[in-house]
């Protein structure tokens, strides 16, 4: 079993670490992620330019590959074959917010796992539901003990094509995880503002401000398993067709 | 009628300046597109630096804004607040090349119509059918003109929440498309290759390179509907659950 370990927050971060750490309990883990950051940039994949690949350890001592790319890069220069060994499953975490609802297509996290599909290896994404206003402790290490036994699931049963999964887990010890339930994408509630500012020279300048999204609890989704907590899989397709809309849009006549 | 125009590949370029003109006859149009091309750069929200915004003119000297951030950011920006006047629909296009197929999550044009559906305002993402490998003249005109008629129909019958549409055009002086088809995403093929190399200095960086994608030209998807010279419209969602899988992960028994 060979598993490769991304994340969108960067290689040194500690929910890699521990990922791949509870990972390496299920077979041989590579591990390659980008340099910086990429939260909210969404499915990008670098063809105008270059990129630089380059080897680093991570606090553990593990090995570890870099880039100068975005997260779905590393999937996929690792399956066009800077990887030598075969990658039975691509996973992609631990992210310190949770990704759910309507909105995964901005997550790093979750295009990595989508990357993945796209070139038939299964995916994952798993992420965290911390609270980002309270700033606390994560539970990285629970959060990725449950991953392990959950990959573990996966492996044996393998994804038909163009599905991954995107797992949530409560910011919670392991004892107090209640299980895991399947689920569907929540609503999302956005309460972004626009703040506008003058910057030292009088020149006007936008942030988009305001809070961090929350979320309807509704039972069968996975922001309601969470709030119930539950970790949360849930299936996602890579076919976004709105099926139920075809014979509506044909009763609508267009003409060119 | 207020219609917002953007794009993702820049204020200047040529599908958008046919874009705008062409709507035009539908009410007023405002016209807020990024600086610089944002190809395959995926639904990015910038929440970690302040944008700028400027006022700009187009080739036949309508007046436009521009921002460094991305097509999002500019559907964003504008629906929080920045253009005052309320906007009934956004149009995103358009794009150069067709986007169809299972990797619309990589496309600044269609996830900047996401954007606007997960405001909950239409979105409608607009790219031609054009051959990336023969680079010869692209029918905007044409295209602008069927993406008139196809929004004026739009407009008078309001989408579903959660549901964006996909237009694909093809690449055809206006007699020569034989109609309007709508169509279910289809599968793309990739004939991507890693290409590895050495810089001056002897070190070595990669490029994702090959051909452009292809596609299975199955009737009743997007692909299909180009490859037989109809425009295809896909009703998306935005919600990705795998639905019918749901029920297929429930009997893998997932123990954390």
């Amino acid at each position: 079993m060979h598993i490769l370990a991304t994340n969108d927050d960067g290689v040194t971060h500690p929910g890699l670490l521990a990922l791949a750490q509870a990972l390496s309990q299920l077979g041989q883990v590579t591990i390659f992620a980008p340099e910086r950051n990429w939260s909210a940039s969404g499915h990008v994949k670098t063809l105008h330019k270059p990129l630089r690949v380059r080897e680093t350890t991570l606090e553990d001592g593990s090995p570890a590959l870099t880039t100068d790319g975005s997260p779905s890069d590393c999937v996929a220069l690792a399956l066009l074959g800077l990887i030598e060994d075969p990658i039975d499953i691509v996973v992609s975490g631990i992210n310190p917010f949770a990704n759910v609802g309507h909105d995964v297509t901005y997550s790093g996290t979750v295009t990595a796992a989508m990357e993945a599909t796209i070139f038939g290896v299964p995916g994952v994404a798993v992420s965290i539901d911390s609270d980002r206003e309270d700033g606390g402790d994560i539970a990285y290490k629970a959060a990725a003990e449950i991953t392990s036994n959950l990959v573990r699931t996966i492996i044996d049963r393998p994804l038909p094509s163009g599905v991954l999964l995107n797992l949530n887990i409560p910011n919670k010890p392991l004892p107090e995880v209640h299980g895991v339930r399947i689920t569907r994408q929540g609503l999302r509630v956005y309460r972004d503002e626009l703040i506008e500012r003058e910057d030292p020279r009088g020149r006007k300048y936008y942030w988009i401000g305001g809070k961090p999204p929350t979320g309807v609890p509704k039972p069968g989704t996975d922001i309601g398993a969470l709030s119930e907590g539950y970790a949360s899989i849930t299936p996602l397709s890579l076919d976004l067709t709105a099926a139920d809309m075809i014979q509506v849009l044909e009763g609508w006549n267009f003409r060119i």
